[in-house]
């Protein structure tokens, strides 16, 4: 902490507490001033906004939410910043905030949810409950044929941050075997049975019955599944993406679900987003688009693990102690 | 084995098998003459067929198969039926076979298709997967809102046979709590942490965040959950059925999901089934239906979960050991 112990600290606490949970920071922040400057009613929204008065920003040492970079480069005293946001790039951009200023993320607090969501999309995929919707829309009670099951098969997990560790548990929880792909094949994750680099992700994929792609947007993980790469896959293999619409190449993807190359693709992400009205893959019957939706505050305990994460980097900053989740 | 060892037996199989399935058979049966009446493409068919030619009948003391009735009825040397079904009613039916047949049937083939479906219906309800289908039919990118996870949450299982039980299984691996309803409750299941009767189902509904039915049809269990019960559930709780229509009252459940009383249902049963084209539950947002394909062969390993059955006792059949899935 570099804190000038001679003025008085401000935290300016954007997150939509409710009275119980303020008066847990006010505890937390042990005597440090606090302005909760949001609506509870804002804990609803599936993604929080956070802004707040310019009046306090002379005085603001500290922030608890994703406030505009305009906003928060305008404290001059900033010495914290606690995101709601796993990604922290906008902040740590140079010449964003001051080298100073610490930034701690929310990392942890996404990983079930967003897991969840990719989780759902595979058993839908596997046992074709997008054409069963549609068929449903149409009054018609039609036997659509084979389905899939994960028990004993193959799940590649490319990213194997927080998301792809929570959807290998997941996977393996149902009987399939786990295979991570990640820059440094030498340290493990959680739920993954077996790690590997990125050279052996053509080997990967051969053998993959499902893709769970979760990588952050890289120049390395652009069209990542490649038509080249997608041309590896089994014809019975599911895709999925939740982590940046860019890992996969829009174009190759139509092409090989036309083709059969594989079974089908459940896409949070596309590129572009959001996905235009006249883009293919919307009409395309085995692929799944939501709308970049299985983030943010849809589930109630995502919300719940973002406070707990910055309410214990609130006690840490009264008490001098390092930051947990520390970015910079 | 009631077999009078003056006269040839005569197995009559008509699984749909290839050449490698057929000498495995063959050797299983040990020297008793066995006859392959069907063809090896219908092994992609969701329901096998079964008939046999009219001139094996007198001779035939052996059915493998799910053949109608009255072509059984008419096999005066028959001695056993193994059938492809876990249901075996209409064979044991009065009147239908002489009291000597055995059947043996195929239970245990079905838990891991039936409760995989239900499972996926669960996870689609519970991630708005059914909304984002519609949207995307559309091309509407629109965030749905709130959705729910099983995590935590408390699953009561209403039949607690192979498919209740395999049901359980999968919730357990996700992190539910499994409370299941049986007959005697003194007999607990695999994947079951607490097992109740059926005095104890009310109270059980109040705490249910999943409820997974897979009864069969009996009076006892008809209408099962009628508009009382329906009334005891959470509002958040999703409701799954794949065992008989007939086990929920369909127009209390279009009143429950009309009113939000409860998240959603995933029915693979309907009453009547196929559900008419007019039926209201087609448009109901919160209700996902399917075909009565939970079942079937659906996933390639009932098939072979089903021929593993029937290999077992054809070669129990030729060595005189008691046949495995006796029902009768």
């Amino acid at each position: 902490m570099q804190h000038d112990s001679s003025t008085p600290r401000l935290i300016v606490n954007t997150l939509p507490l409710n009275a119980e949970q303020r008066e847990r920071f006010s505890q937390a922040a042990n005597g440090i001033r606090q302005e909760f400057v949001n609506d509870p009613a804002d804990l609803a929204s599936m993604i929080w906004h956070a802004e707040f008065p310019a009046a306090l920003r002379p005085e603001t040492t500290a922030i608890i939410g994703n406030v505009p970079t305009a906003d928060a480069a305008q404290c001059p005293r900033l010495e914290w910043l606690q995101t709601t946001s796993a990604g922290v790039d906008r902040y740590v951009a140079p010449g964003v905030l001051a080298e100073r200023v610490a930034v701690t993320n929310a990392t942890g607090a996404y990983g079930r949810t967003v897991s969840e969501h990719m989780f759902a999309l595979m058993w839908a995929l596997m046992k074709q409950l997008p054409e069963y919707t549609r068929n449903q829309a149409a009054h018609r009670w039609a036997d659509e044929g084979e389905v899939l099951s994960p028990q004993g098969g193959a799940a590649v997990v490319i990213g194997t941050g927080d998301i792809g560790s929570c959807f290998a548990k997941l996977a393996k929880s149902v009987g399939m075997r786990t295979y991570g792909v990640r820059r440094n094949a030498d340290q493990g994750a959680d739920g993954i049975d077996e790690m590997y680099g990125f050279e052996d992700l053509d080997e990967l994929l051969r053998l993959a019955d499902v893709v769970a792609m979760a990588v952050p947007s890289t120049p390395q993980t652009h069209h990542l599944l490649d038509a080249r790469r997608l041309g590896l896959l089994k014809s019975s293999a599911v895709v999925i993406n939740a982590g940046r619409g860019d890992a996969i190449d829009p174009k190759a993807l139509l092409h090989v679900l036309r083709d059969g190359g594989i079974r089908g693709a459940g896409l949070d992400v596309t590129e572009p987003e959001p996905l235009p009205a006249d883009d293919p893959l919307w009409d395309e019957p085995h692929c799944l688009v939501t709308p970049h939706v299985a983030g943010g505050n849809h589930l109630a305990q995502t919300s719940e693990a973002i406070i707990a994460i910055a309410l214990e980097n609130v006690r840490r900053y009264a008490s001098g102690e390092p930051f947990i989740n520390r970015r910079r």
